[in-house]
């Protein structure tokens, strides 16, 4: 397991129309997706910049994880995810090499990526995430 | 301003030979340059991840505002660096949209780019800087 690229980096918001906004008109990015994931309880909006892509994350519910960041840090980069070729591989290859996983398996993330996330403890404090088509 | 892509993601780290060792070991990548810049009390690793680079901070001195981050946040995501054609434009633009600035005009930051800070209480709490050649 090699990750090719970011895939994308997660950052969590207060308002995603707000949000949106900074990228927009400060930064002169466009957003060209809005997708509601039920089961992280989270609103997200996309940019593309260069090969990355922006997720901004709103919680829907006050139990989402993405509430319990905000509340405890604020506004922010949430996560950091690597494109790989298999998640499902990707996370049993760094379990072997003793890394602690938040997931076993993959699972179905916003744009039908397959994703899984390694602790941050396990990852130099980055909540880390492989994604793969 | 637009930026064209992320330049670097900046990760503050506790030991540098240890943060290297797991994005070589653990996830197959390879530090290509390690860096000492004296202006900001840091010594860095530099890693490619297909057009972004992966930047570890370790502090050299304990007045190192890594060293700050470290005690507050511990080991994480410390900043993102936007590339753009001419940091010093950037900044002027985004202060003239009422951003925040900690840079007011650039300064050379490692591998002799020209850099800048934008405050994270104007960007949605993210530690922005840009970055041109």
């Amino acid at each position: 397991m090699k990750p090719s690229h970011i895939e994308h980096i997660g950052i969590a918001v207060e308002n995603l129309d707000e949000a949106i906004k900074f990228w927009e008109n400060v930064l002169g990015l466009k957003c060209y997706n809005i997708e509601e994931v039920a089961d992280q309880k989270v609103r997200t909006a996309f940019i593309q910049l260069g090969e990355v892509k922006i997720e901004l994350l709103e919680p829907t519910s006050t139990d989402s994880p993405i509430a319990g960041f905000l509340e405890k840090r604020g506004s922010g980069i949430h996560h950091l995810a690597l494109a790989v070729d298999n998640a499902d591989q990707a996370l049993k290859e760094v379990e072997e090499k003793g890394l602690r996983l938040i997931d076993k398996q993959s699972r179905k993330g916003a744009e039908n990526l397959n994703i899984g996330f390694v602790h941050p403890k396990s990852a130099l404090g980055i909540l880390m995430e492989f994604c793969s088509k």
